[in-house]
Protein backbone atom coordinates (compact mmCIF):
# COMPACT_ATOMS: atom_id res chain seq x y z
CA UNK A 1 0.00 0.00 0.00
CA UNK A 2 1.45 3.38 -1.24
CA UNK A 3 1.25 6.15 1.50
CA UNK A 4 1.30 10.04 1.78
CA UNK A 5 3.50 11.65 4.45
CA UNK A 6 1.91 14.76 5.45
CA UNK A 7 5.72 16.40 6.41
CA UNK A 8 6.07 19.45 8.39
CA UNK A 9 9.06 21.02 7.42
CA UNK A 10 9.97 23.48 10.23
CA UNK A 11 10.41 26.74 10.23
CA UNK A 12 12.86 27.66 7.05
CA UNK A 13 16.43 26.32 7.29
CA UNK A 14 16.23 22.87 6.15
CA UNK A 15 18.48 21.97 9.51
CA UNK A 16 14.83 22.90 11.48
CA UNK A 17 13.29 19.58 10.18
CA UNK A 18 13.07 16.54 12.14
CA UNK A 19 15.79 13.31 11.06
CA UNK A 20 12.15 11.56 10.23
CA UNK A 21 10.80 14.23 7.79
CA UNK A 22 14.41 14.26 6.39
CA UNK A 23 13.50 10.42 6.24
CA UNK A 24 10.50 10.18 4.74
CA UNK A 25 11.96 12.88 2.09
CA UNK A 26 14.78 10.67 1.03
CA UNK A 27 12.73 8.34 0.68
CA UNK A 28 9.35 9.46 -1.10
CA UNK A 29 10.06 9.58 -4.91
CA UNK A 30 7.05 12.40 -4.92
CA UNK A 31 7.49 15.51 -2.75
CA UNK A 32 4.37 17.36 -3.50
CA UNK A 33 3.85 21.16 -1.59
CA UNK A 34 3.97 25.02 -2.25
CA UNK A 35 6.65 26.65 -4.64
CA UNK A 36 8.24 28.02 -1.51
CA UNK A 37 8.46 25.35 0.63
CA UNK A 38 9.71 23.01 -2.43
CA UNK A 39 12.37 26.00 -3.22
CA UNK A 40 13.61 25.00 0.29
CA UNK A 41 14.46 21.97 -0.01
CA UNK A 42 14.67 20.87 -3.56
CA UNK A 43 18.77 21.31 -3.54
CA UNK A 44 19.40 18.47 -0.96
CA UNK A 45 16.65 16.55 -2.17
CA UNK A 46 17.16 16.54 -6.44
CA UNK A 47 16.11 13.09 -7.62
CA UNK A 48 12.29 13.93 -6.79
CA UNK A 49 9.49 15.14 -8.78
CA UNK A 50 8.25 17.75 -7.65
CA UNK A 51 4.35 18.38 -7.74
CA UNK A 52 2.94 21.83 -7.16
CA UNK A 53 -0.55 24.15 -7.31
CA UNK A 54 -0.81 27.73 -6.99
CA UNK A 55 -1.90 29.17 -3.04
CA UNK A 56 -5.07 28.52 -1.87
CA UNK A 57 -5.39 25.68 -3.88
CA UNK A 58 -5.04 23.16 -1.11
CA UNK A 59 -7.94 20.89 -2.09
CA UNK A 60 -6.66 20.72 -5.63
CA UNK A 61 -2.81 19.89 -3.84
CA UNK A 62 -4.51 17.09 -1.62
CA UNK A 63 -6.38 15.57 -4.50
CA UNK A 64 -3.09 15.62 -6.58
CA UNK A 65 -1.09 13.75 -3.60
CA UNK A 66 -3.99 10.90 -3.87
CA UNK A 67 -3.45 10.64 -7.11
CA UNK A 68 0.28 10.27 -7.44
CA UNK A 69 -0.05 7.46 -4.58
CA UNK A 70 -2.71 5.33 -6.56
CA UNK A 71 0.11 4.83 -9.16
CA UNK A 72 1.83 3.26 -6.22
CA UNK A 73 4.17 5.59 -5.30
CA UNK A 74 4.70 7.21 -1.62
CA UNK A 75 4.18 10.71 -1.53
CA UNK A 76 5.48 13.62 0.91
CA UNK A 77 3.12 16.45 1.20
CA UNK A 78 5.58 19.06 2.61
CA UNK A 79 4.36 22.52 4.05
CA UNK A 80 6.45 24.72 6.45
CA UNK A 81 6.14 24.93 10.48
CA UNK A 82 4.08 21.24 11.57
CA UNK A 83 1.79 20.15 9.31
CA UNK A 84 -0.79 19.35 12.11
CA UNK A 85 -0.92 23.07 13.35
CA UNK A 86 -2.57 25.09 10.40
CA UNK A 87 -1.41 23.08 7.51
CA UNK A 88 -2.47 20.09 5.42
CA UNK A 89 -2.93 17.61 7.64
CA UNK A 90 -6.32 17.45 8.31
CA UNK A 91 -7.44 18.31 4.89
CA UNK A 92 -5.19 15.00 3.73
CA UNK A 93 -7.61 13.66 6.49
CA UNK A 94 -10.85 14.61 5.17
CA UNK A 95 -10.23 14.45 1.48
CA UNK A 96 -8.63 10.94 2.45
CA UNK A 97 -11.80 9.37 2.84
CA UNK A 98 -12.55 9.06 -0.71
CA UNK A 99 -9.04 6.74 -0.77
CA UNK A 100 -9.63 4.20 1.94
CA UNK A 101 -6.49 2.20 0.12
CA UNK A 102 -3.85 4.84 0.31
CA UNK A 103 -2.52 5.41 3.66
CA UNK A 104 -2.10 8.37 5.42
CA UNK A 105 1.52 9.39 8.22
CA UNK A 106 1.77 12.69 9.68
CA UNK A 107 5.44 13.82 10.56
CA UNK A 108 5.45 16.74 12.97
CA UNK A 109 7.68 19.94 12.56
CA UNK A 110 8.68 22.98 14.50
CA UNK A 111 5.38 25.21 14.66
CA UNK A 112 6.07 28.84 14.55
CA UNK A 113 5.08 29.15 18.45
CA UNK A 114 8.11 26.86 19.51
CA UNK A 115 10.23 28.34 16.87
CA UNK A 116 9.76 31.79 17.30
CA UNK A 117 9.51 31.15 21.37
CA UNK A 118 13.00 30.13 20.96
CA UNK A 119 14.13 33.40 19.24
CA UNK A 120 12.58 35.46 21.73
CA UNK A 121 13.55 33.53 24.62
CA UNK A 122 11.17 31.42 26.61
CA UNK A 123 7.42 33.11 26.30
CA UNK A 124 5.51 30.06 26.64
CA UNK A 125 6.99 28.33 29.96
CA UNK A 126 3.34 28.85 31.24
CA UNK A 127 -0.07 27.73 29.60
CA UNK A 128 -0.77 29.25 26.16
CA UNK A 129 -3.24 30.18 23.48
CA UNK A 130 -2.64 29.90 19.67
CA UNK A 131 -5.01 31.89 17.66
CA UNK A 132 -4.62 32.58 13.95
CA UNK A 133 -5.97 36.09 12.90
CA UNK A 134 -6.77 34.94 9.29
CA UNK A 135 -10.74 35.25 8.80
CA UNK A 136 -10.85 33.79 5.30
CA UNK A 137 -11.92 30.90 7.15
CA UNK A 138 -13.42 31.42 10.13
CA UNK A 139 -15.77 34.26 11.26
CA UNK A 140 -14.03 37.47 12.57
CA UNK A 141 -16.26 37.51 15.31
CA UNK A 142 -15.33 33.98 16.69
CA UNK A 143 -11.75 35.26 16.78
CA UNK A 144 -12.60 38.23 18.86
CA UNK A 145 -14.30 35.65 20.92
CA UNK A 146 -11.39 33.70 21.66
CA UNK A 147 -8.85 36.34 21.86
CA UNK A 148 -11.22 38.12 25.02
CA UNK A 149 -11.46 34.64 26.74
CA UNK A 150 -7.67 33.71 26.68
CA UNK A 151 -6.68 37.90 27.48
CA UNK A 152 -9.19 37.16 30.38
CA UNK A 153 -7.73 33.89 31.79
CA UNK A 154 -4.29 35.03 31.30
CA UNK A 155 -3.11 33.15 29.18
CA UNK A 156 0.50 33.48 26.79
CA UNK A 157 -1.11 34.21 23.39
CA UNK A 158 0.74 33.28 20.45
CA UNK A 159 -1.00 35.15 17.20
CA UNK A 160 -0.25 33.67 13.77
CA UNK A 161 -1.16 35.06 10.50
CA UNK A 162 -1.41 38.62 12.37
CA UNK A 163 -1.47 40.66 9.60
CA UNK A 164 -1.98 40.98 5.30
CA UNK A 165 -2.57 43.23 2.72
CA UNK A 166 -6.19 42.77 3.32
CA UNK A 167 -6.13 42.69 7.09
CA UNK A 168 -3.68 45.56 7.70
CA UNK A 169 -5.37 46.84 10.98
CA UNK A 170 -6.45 43.13 12.67
CA UNK A 171 -3.23 43.09 14.90
CA UNK A 172 -4.53 46.65 16.21
CA UNK A 173 -7.97 45.26 16.55
CA UNK A 174 -6.86 42.26 18.67
CA UNK A 175 -4.35 44.18 21.11
CA UNK A 176 -7.43 46.40 21.79
CA UNK A 177 -9.53 43.57 23.04
CA UNK A 178 -6.72 41.95 24.54
CA UNK A 179 -5.98 45.32 26.11
CA UNK A 180 -9.41 45.05 27.84
CA UNK A 181 -8.04 42.63 30.32
CA UNK A 182 -4.04 42.78 30.06
CA UNK A 183 -1.61 45.85 31.56
CA UNK A 184 -0.53 47.73 27.95
CA UNK A 185 3.21 47.34 30.04
CA UNK A 186 2.10 43.62 29.16
CA UNK A 187 5.40 42.09 27.76
CA UNK A 188 5.29 40.97 24.15
CA UNK A 189 6.93 39.64 21.45
CA UNK A 190 7.26 39.87 17.62
CA UNK A 191 9.63 37.56 15.40
CA UNK A 192 10.09 37.49 11.64
CA UNK A 193 11.60 35.10 9.08
CA UNK A 194 11.88 32.19 11.65
CA UNK A 195 14.79 30.12 11.16
CA UNK A 196 15.23 32.01 7.53
CA UNK A 197 17.73 34.27 5.90
CA UNK A 198 16.84 38.04 7.67
CA UNK A 199 15.36 35.98 10.99
CA UNK A 200 14.71 39.38 13.26
CA UNK A 201 12.94 39.88 16.59
CA UNK A 202 11.46 42.78 19.13
CA UNK A 203 10.48 42.93 22.60
CA UNK A 204 7.22 45.72 22.71
CA UNK A 205 4.83 46.69 25.41
CA UNK A 206 1.08 45.78 24.29
CA UNK A 207 0.70 49.54 23.91
CA UNK A 208 3.34 49.87 21.75
CA UNK A 209 2.31 46.47 19.75
CA UNK A 210 -0.68 47.93 18.92
CA UNK A 211 0.78 50.23 16.90
CA UNK A 212 3.06 48.14 14.98
CA UNK A 213 2.89 47.65 11.69
CA UNK A 214 3.52 43.36 10.97
CA UNK A 215 3.63 41.40 7.40
CA UNK A 216 2.12 37.68 6.90
CA UNK A 217 6.01 36.16 8.29
CA UNK A 218 5.24 37.12 11.35
CA UNK A 219 4.34 35.59 14.27
CA UNK A 220 3.37 37.89 17.31
CA UNK A 221 3.54 36.81 21.45
CA UNK A 222 1.52 38.22 23.76
CA UNK A 223 2.64 37.36 27.79
CA UNK A 224 0.88 36.53 30.71
CA UNK A 225 0.81 38.79 33.33
CA UNK A 226 4.35 37.50 35.21
CA UNK A 227 6.24 38.06 31.76
CA UNK A 228 9.36 39.55 31.83
CA UNK A 229 12.19 41.16 30.22
CA UNK A 230 15.51 39.88 31.16
CA UNK A 231 18.75 40.58 29.29
CA UNK A 232 16.59 41.35 25.87
CA UNK A 233 14.33 38.15 26.11
CA UNK A 234 10.88 37.36 26.27
CA UNK A 235 10.25 35.10 29.84
CA UNK A 236 7.75 33.92 31.15
CA UNK A 237 8.12 32.32 34.51
CA UNK A 238 7.24 28.87 35.12
CA UNK A 239 7.41 29.29 38.90
CA UNK A 240 10.03 26.96 40.17
CA UNK A 241 10.47 28.33 43.75
CA UNK A 242 14.03 27.37 44.40
CA UNK A 243 15.71 29.95 41.93
CA UNK B 1 32.47 32.68 24.95
CA UNK B 2 31.42 29.31 25.90
CA UNK B 3 27.17 28.55 25.86
CA UNK B 4 24.64 26.93 26.76
CA UNK B 5 22.06 25.47 24.27
CA UNK B 6 18.97 24.74 25.79
CA UNK B 7 17.71 21.78 23.50
CA UNK B 8 14.52 20.31 23.13
CA UNK B 9 14.82 16.41 21.91
CA UNK B 10 11.09 15.88 20.50
CA UNK B 11 9.31 12.88 21.95
CA UNK B 12 10.81 10.70 23.02
CA UNK B 13 12.73 8.23 19.67
CA UNK B 14 15.86 9.70 18.62
CA UNK B 15 14.46 10.82 15.31
CA UNK B 16 12.23 13.32 16.40
CA UNK B 17 14.55 15.72 17.29
CA UNK B 18 15.68 18.23 14.62
CA UNK B 19 18.81 18.26 12.31
CA UNK B 20 19.86 21.50 14.46
CA UNK B 21 19.41 19.50 17.69
CA UNK B 22 21.34 16.61 16.42
CA UNK B 23 24.57 19.08 15.45
CA UNK B 24 24.23 20.61 18.88
CA UNK B 25 24.71 17.29 20.63
CA UNK B 26 27.70 16.16 18.01
CA UNK B 27 29.12 19.67 18.91
CA UNK B 28 28.52 19.89 23.03
CA UNK B 29 31.46 17.99 24.80
CA UNK B 30 29.00 18.28 27.95
CA UNK B 31 25.92 17.08 28.02
CA UNK B 32 23.80 18.02 31.04
CA UNK B 33 19.80 16.59 31.76
CA UNK B 34 17.17 14.48 33.85
CA UNK B 35 18.50 10.73 33.35
CA UNK B 36 15.39 9.74 31.29
CA UNK B 37 16.28 11.80 28.82
CA UNK B 38 19.92 11.18 28.78
CA UNK B 39 19.26 7.76 28.74
CA UNK B 40 17.55 8.17 24.82
CA UNK B 41 20.84 9.42 23.20
CA UNK B 42 23.44 8.31 25.44
CA UNK B 43 23.98 4.91 22.57
CA UNK B 44 24.33 7.59 19.70
CA UNK B 45 26.65 10.19 21.29
CA UNK B 46 28.86 8.03 23.33
CA UNK B 47 31.88 10.27 23.60
CA UNK B 48 30.27 13.30 25.96
CA UNK B 49 30.88 14.43 29.93
CA UNK B 50 26.76 13.31 30.84
CA UNK B 51 25.64 15.09 34.04
CA UNK B 52 22.80 14.72 35.86
CA UNK B 53 20.55 15.93 39.04
CA UNK B 54 17.22 13.97 40.33
CA UNK B 55 14.12 15.30 39.65
CA UNK B 56 12.32 18.28 41.10
CA UNK B 57 15.98 19.51 41.21
CA UNK B 58 15.89 21.74 37.81
CA UNK B 59 17.43 25.19 39.62
CA UNK B 60 20.73 22.59 40.58
CA UNK B 61 20.81 21.46 37.15
CA UNK B 62 20.28 24.89 35.49
CA UNK B 63 23.44 25.85 37.72
CA UNK B 64 25.56 22.88 37.48
CA UNK B 65 25.01 23.72 33.35
CA UNK B 66 26.62 27.53 33.91
CA UNK B 67 29.38 25.94 36.00
CA UNK B 68 30.28 23.83 33.01
CA UNK B 69 30.28 26.25 30.58
CA UNK B 70 31.98 28.79 33.07
CA UNK B 71 35.14 26.41 32.68
CA UNK B 72 34.78 27.07 29.09
CA UNK B 73 33.15 24.80 27.35
CA UNK B 74 29.43 24.47 25.29
CA UNK B 75 27.20 22.31 27.50
CA UNK B 76 23.82 20.95 26.02
CA UNK B 77 20.82 21.05 28.08
CA UNK B 78 18.47 18.92 26.84
CA UNK B 79 14.87 17.82 27.90
CA UNK B 80 11.91 15.76 26.41
CA UNK B 81 9.86 17.86 23.76
CA UNK B 82 10.36 21.62 23.17
CA UNK B 83 12.61 23.12 26.11
CA UNK B 84 10.19 25.86 25.52
CA UNK B 85 7.32 24.59 26.21
CA UNK B 86 6.80 24.05 29.92
CA UNK B 87 10.82 23.09 29.25
CA UNK B 88 13.95 24.33 30.90
CA UNK B 89 14.48 27.67 28.62
CA UNK B 90 13.11 29.64 31.10
CA UNK B 91 14.74 29.18 34.03
CA UNK B 92 17.70 28.77 32.15
CA UNK B 93 17.29 32.30 30.92
CA UNK B 94 16.03 33.38 34.45
CA UNK B 95 19.30 31.79 36.07
CA UNK B 96 21.60 33.12 33.09
CA UNK B 97 20.85 36.57 35.09
CA UNK B 98 23.98 35.69 37.22
CA UNK B 99 26.46 34.22 34.55
CA UNK B 100 26.07 37.57 31.84
CA UNK B 101 29.36 36.06 30.22
CA UNK B 102 27.59 32.78 29.12
CA UNK B 103 25.14 32.71 26.27
CA UNK B 104 22.34 30.94 25.55
CA UNK B 105 21.30 29.45 22.26
CA UNK B 106 17.07 27.85 22.72
CA UNK B 107 17.25 24.83 20.17
CA UNK B 108 13.30 24.02 19.51
CA UNK B 109 12.10 20.60 19.76
CA UNK B 110 8.61 19.12 18.73
CA UNK B 111 6.27 19.87 21.81
CA UNK B 112 3.70 16.72 22.51
CA UNK B 113 1.07 18.81 21.32
CA UNK B 114 2.46 18.18 18.06
CA UNK B 115 3.84 14.92 18.39
CA UNK B 116 0.43 13.50 20.10
CA UNK B 117 -1.65 15.60 17.37
CA UNK B 118 -0.23 13.83 14.60
CA UNK B 119 -0.42 10.10 16.15
CA UNK B 120 -3.87 11.31 16.49
CA UNK B 121 -4.72 12.56 12.91
CA UNK B 122 -4.73 16.40 13.14
CA UNK B 123 -6.80 17.84 16.36
CA UNK B 124 -5.23 21.07 15.79
CA UNK B 125 -6.15 22.61 12.95
CA UNK B 126 -7.88 25.32 14.40
CA UNK B 127 -7.03 27.85 17.33
CA UNK B 128 -6.11 25.56 20.33
CA UNK B 129 -5.18 25.85 24.16
CA UNK B 130 -2.58 24.41 25.78
CA UNK B 131 -2.77 24.15 29.46
CA UNK B 132 -0.96 21.77 31.93
CA UNK B 133 -3.02 20.14 35.43
CA UNK B 134 0.22 20.33 37.37
CA UNK B 135 -0.75 22.37 40.15
CA UNK B 136 2.69 21.81 41.65
CA UNK B 137 4.03 25.66 40.53
CA UNK B 138 0.37 27.31 39.71
CA UNK B 139 -2.73 27.70 41.73
CA UNK B 140 -5.60 25.09 40.50
CA UNK B 141 -7.89 27.83 41.06
CA UNK B 142 -5.67 29.23 37.73
CA UNK B 143 -6.00 25.95 35.77
CA UNK B 144 -9.75 25.90 36.38
CA UNK B 145 -10.35 29.70 34.99
CA UNK B 146 -8.23 29.15 32.03
CA UNK B 147 -9.95 25.17 31.21
CA UNK B 148 -13.32 27.47 31.80
CA UNK B 149 -12.45 30.05 29.75
CA UNK B 150 -10.98 27.66 26.76
CA UNK B 151 -13.87 25.65 26.81
CA UNK B 152 -16.59 28.46 26.50
CA UNK B 153 -14.54 30.16 23.48
CA UNK B 154 -14.60 26.60 21.98
CA UNK B 155 -10.84 26.69 21.33
CA UNK B 156 -9.51 22.87 20.68
CA UNK B 157 -8.04 21.78 24.27
CA UNK B 158 -4.33 20.02 24.81
CA UNK B 159 -3.78 18.81 28.33
CA UNK B 160 -0.08 18.28 29.23
CA UNK B 161 0.75 16.63 32.87
CA UNK B 162 -3.21 15.01 33.13
CA UNK B 163 -2.66 13.22 36.13
CA UNK B 164 0.09 12.02 38.26
CA UNK B 165 -0.39 9.51 41.74
CA UNK B 166 -0.96 12.67 43.74
CA UNK B 167 -3.62 14.18 41.53
CA UNK B 168 -5.49 10.97 40.59
CA UNK B 169 -8.58 12.71 39.93
CA UNK B 170 -7.50 15.90 38.16
CA UNK B 171 -8.26 14.80 34.88
CA UNK B 172 -12.07 14.15 35.69
CA UNK B 173 -12.11 17.73 37.70
CA UNK B 174 -11.09 19.14 34.43
CA UNK B 175 -13.72 16.97 32.27
CA UNK B 176 -16.35 18.30 34.54
CA UNK B 177 -15.30 22.22 33.72
CA UNK B 178 -15.13 21.70 29.77
CA UNK B 179 -18.49 19.79 29.83
CA UNK B 180 -20.26 23.28 31.37
CA UNK B 181 -19.14 24.50 28.21
CA UNK B 182 -18.68 21.66 25.44
CA UNK B 183 -21.13 18.81 24.40
CA UNK B 184 -20.35 15.46 26.23
CA UNK B 185 -20.14 13.98 22.86
CA UNK B 186 -17.16 16.23 21.64
CA UNK B 187 -14.52 14.34 20.16
CA UNK B 188 -11.43 13.70 22.51
CA UNK B 189 -8.05 11.25 21.88
CA UNK B 190 -5.50 10.80 23.85
CA UNK B 191 -2.17 9.74 23.15
CA UNK B 192 0.37 7.96 25.23
CA UNK B 193 4.30 7.53 25.02
CA UNK B 194 4.32 9.45 21.85
CA UNK B 195 7.18 8.71 20.03
CA UNK B 196 8.38 6.19 22.39
CA UNK B 197 7.78 2.28 22.05
CA UNK B 198 4.26 1.55 23.48
CA UNK B 199 3.40 4.63 21.86
CA UNK B 200 -0.65 3.89 22.03
CA UNK B 201 -3.98 6.29 21.02
CA UNK B 202 -7.43 6.19 21.85
CA UNK B 203 -10.32 8.55 20.58
CA UNK B 204 -13.30 8.65 22.90
CA UNK B 205 -16.07 11.15 24.05
CA UNK B 206 -15.67 13.78 26.69
CA UNK B 207 -18.04 11.95 28.43
CA UNK B 208 -15.88 8.89 28.06
CA UNK B 209 -12.70 10.87 28.73
CA UNK B 210 -13.67 12.44 32.48
CA UNK B 211 -14.27 8.53 33.42
CA UNK B 212 -10.74 7.40 31.62
CA UNK B 213 -7.87 6.91 33.90
CA UNK B 214 -4.29 8.11 32.36
CA UNK B 215 -1.12 8.48 33.65
CA UNK B 216 1.94 11.19 33.72
CA UNK B 217 2.91 10.12 30.33
CA UNK B 218 -0.62 10.76 28.75
CA UNK B 219 -1.29 14.01 26.59
CA UNK B 220 -4.71 14.43 26.23
CA UNK B 221 -6.77 16.82 23.29
CA UNK B 222 -10.71 17.64 23.68
CA UNK B 223 -11.53 19.18 20.28
CA UNK B 224 -14.32 21.80 19.46
CA UNK B 225 -17.32 21.77 18.03
CA UNK B 226 -16.60 21.11 14.78
CA UNK B 227 -13.96 17.95 15.55
CA UNK B 228 -14.84 15.08 14.30
CA UNK B 229 -13.64 11.07 14.41
CA UNK B 230 -13.03 10.44 10.34
CA UNK B 231 -12.18 6.54 9.76
CA UNK B 232 -10.69 6.04 13.18
CA UNK B 233 -8.67 9.89 13.07
CA UNK B 234 -9.31 12.89 15.55
CA UNK B 235 -9.67 15.87 12.76
CA UNK B 236 -10.73 19.57 13.26
CA UNK B 237 -11.54 20.79 9.97
CA UNK B 238 -9.51 23.59 9.18
CA UNK B 239 -12.82 24.77 6.92
CA UNK B 240 -11.29 24.86 3.61
CA UNK B 241 -14.77 26.08 1.46
CA UNK B 242 -13.62 23.79 -1.66
CA UNK B 243 -13.17 20.38 -0.13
Amino acid sequence: MSKIYVTGLGPGAADQMTIRAQKVLERCPVIIGYTVYIDLIRDEFPDKTYLSTPMRKEADRCRMAFAEAEKGQDVAMVCSGDAGIYGMAGLICEIGRDYPEIGIEIVPGITAASGGAAVLGAPLMHDFAVISLSDLLTPWEKIERRLDAAAAADFVICLYNPSSRKRADYLERACEIVLKHKKSDTVCGIVRNIGREGESCEILSLEQLREKKVDMFTTVFIGNSATMELNGRMVTPRGYRDV
